[in-house]
């Protein structure tokens, strides 16, 4: 798995002069190896940190810590390694952050390098792992800053990609039934919400970290988005429902507005007008069209019909990151290529009383689009 | 909110010759504050990093994302500061990182540190934060690791930390609840768990970050431990549920054992060892006990009851981190003492077959322990 992309990554450093790179953001891992390490409890309390790729001369290899060497050998195939380092014991201190600069001297004087430049994303390495790298490597040997270089080469999905894309926007799909089925007066934000993972967890088998938003239509002064809380719907509220599902290493992304009872006759004008905002949207991506006209035209389009156009990002790439490259807002010169998975949503927001967004996944096809999210965006 | 901790905090510098130090955990950001930043969906996508806390004779600052600035604000009375960065942004490039950088730097100039020493988190502060920190001091001011040095003065909890805890272990014990409920044939680990989840949010009125385990009895090599998956329950099966929940940012947590329809004799004699070993092992709680003497005595108790004990560590404590000071394990020198909050987890298992775990956490009192827990330990 992700030999492609560690071939796309072989190819940049050589082209960049770097014969030698240490990777160390978890969204760099996953792109490279397909190896995610589980997030939803936060600081994965044993570990040394989070698992980091060595890359030297067309090796890579993966350095995870020994509770996870079994998930990780299934992706570890002839052209990436696999190195554990051992984190919790009941014999002695836990010493896993040592243990892994150890593993990490080792394999880093492996490589011999006595001069030249290696590479490091160095807003994620801790400086206590960057002395541990320094130490086992020449003076001679100039580190580089490569934070952010893999995120064009991210944002072309593979065909593996893709498919696994399709199943996690299968997924959010199903939360959204579950929290169109929960919406009613009386219930909470909660309650919905609840409804939501509940369905995604059972449809997948297993625990899916799940983002973004449940709000109601009244909360103010910040209606747009949030986790959700213990506001009870009332007849007539709105519900924006944005839910994003990380099952295996891959985001997907989807947002609909619900309704407790019958909308109104204005949260059906503003339904109306951000569905049409979308569909127009959709209708103009295609390879080559620029990122920040997209969000011109979009943004006009609501403005054209009267409403105040949302202040937030028009889209957003998506894949392990929940958001990258390429961003659709007013500065992105980004052209839109084939192969890229974007997420378009519109919105209108008036805090304190309602609101409404909704939003398709789109693989961006030679021709056009094929939309990946299949839930229902009425109200 | 957590004066007493920075008060601990300050003494502890001051006695250690530091006038100055830098926090990077995220638990001893919490600690130091009540601040705690969301997890539950990995790396934040648009911070610069993790919340910080700076120190400088007697005052605190806690570095935060623009967008957690309100909510950091409740917990930055006189002693401690707010800064915060901007993140994400529709307008440009986000640079959160570098606004980070920034504003460390800002306030590390401010200090004017020209020589002496200055405490640093340095297994969980990035490389890049590192070089602001150090761009900002002089080069006659020496950096000293600190990391782990906190966790002995954490052990002992606050009044406030206490009910924070105590609110917490009920939302296990809900949790608990609704598994022993959800617990019969034809489900799946993942559908126990999805009862558990839900009636822990629903009762929180928000979304709670859970660990641990759910696991049937059948599964093998391992049936101590892992997040649920979808194994169906058949008769007679056991079933651990090993709830640790996470809201505002203290842990707690519990374990329970389930039976998918009658326990057999066999389950019901290995339930019981355990239910008396965890009970031996509340009534050897007191301060003065050293932490490998209890680990010893509850082993042995299984033990010469003719079952393999487990191997896992026979309790920890709780607190910011859901695994802390103290250790009940082997190794552990560490004297219990009034104010501490541990947990104890007998267990006996069978991989492939049947597994037993109980578990309750317990505050150290001066003359023995109040059970914090109240879930139901019976089969």
């Amino acid at each position: 798995m992700h030999q492609t992309q560690r071939q796309q990554t072989a190819d940049l450093l050589k082209a960049r002069g770097l014969d030698r790179a240490l990777f160390a953001h978890a969204h760099s891992v996953t792109w490279l190896t397909g190896f995610v390490a589980p997030v939803q409890t936060g600081t994965n309390l044993f570990s040394g940190g989070p698992p980091l790729v060595w890359y030297d001369g067309g090796q890579f290899t993966l350095i995870v810590q020994d509770v996870h060497a079994a998930d990780a050998a299934a992706f570890a195939p002839p052209d990436c390694a696999l190195l554990s380092y051992r984190s919790y014991t009941t014999e002695r201190p836990i010493t896993s952050a040592e243990n892994l600069a150890d593993v990490l001297r080792s394999v880093v004087k492996l490589s011999g390098a006595s001069a030249g430049k290696v590479g490091m994303e160095r807003q994620w390495l801790t400086a206590f792992l960057h002395d541990a790298l320094r130490e086992a490597l020449s003076d001679q040997v100039e580190i580089v800053p490569i934070d952010g270089w893999l995120a064009p080469l991210r944002a072309i999905k593979t065909d593996d990609e893709l498919a696994l894309l399709r199943r996690n926007f299968a997924l959010c799909d199903i939360g959204q039934a579950a929290a169109r089925q929960a919406t009613r007066p009386g219930v909470r934000e909660i309650d919905v919400w609840v409804a939501a993972e509940s369905a995604i967890n059972q449809a997948a088998g297993y625990r899916v970290p799940l983002g973004n938003d449940c709000v109601v239509g009244y909360r103010s002064p910040n209606n747009v988005g949030g986790w959700p809380l213990d506001y009870e719907l009332h007849p007539g509220d709105s519900l924006i429902v944005d839910i994003s599902a990380f099952p295996g290493g891959y985001w997907s992304d989807g947002c609909a507005t619900y309704y407790a009872g019958e909308p109104t006759l204005r949260q059906q004008a503003l339904h109306r007008v951000v569905r049409e905002a979308l569909e127009y949207g959709i209708s103009l991506v295609r390879p080559g069209i620029v990122a920040r006209d997209l969000d011109r035209r979009i943004r006009e389009f609501i403005e054209q019909a009267g409403y105040p156009a949302h202040t937030h990002h028009t889209g957003h790439g998506v894949g392990v990151s929940g958001h990258e490259a390429p961003r659709i807002v007013p500065y992105s010169d980004d052209v839109l290529q084939a192969g890229m998975v974007i997420m378009l949503e519109p919105g209108i927001y008036f805090p304190g009383e309602t609101g409404v967004r909704l939003e398709d996944g789109l693989l961006i096809t030679s021709d056009g689009v094929e939309v990946l999210t299949r839930h229902d965006k009425g109200w």
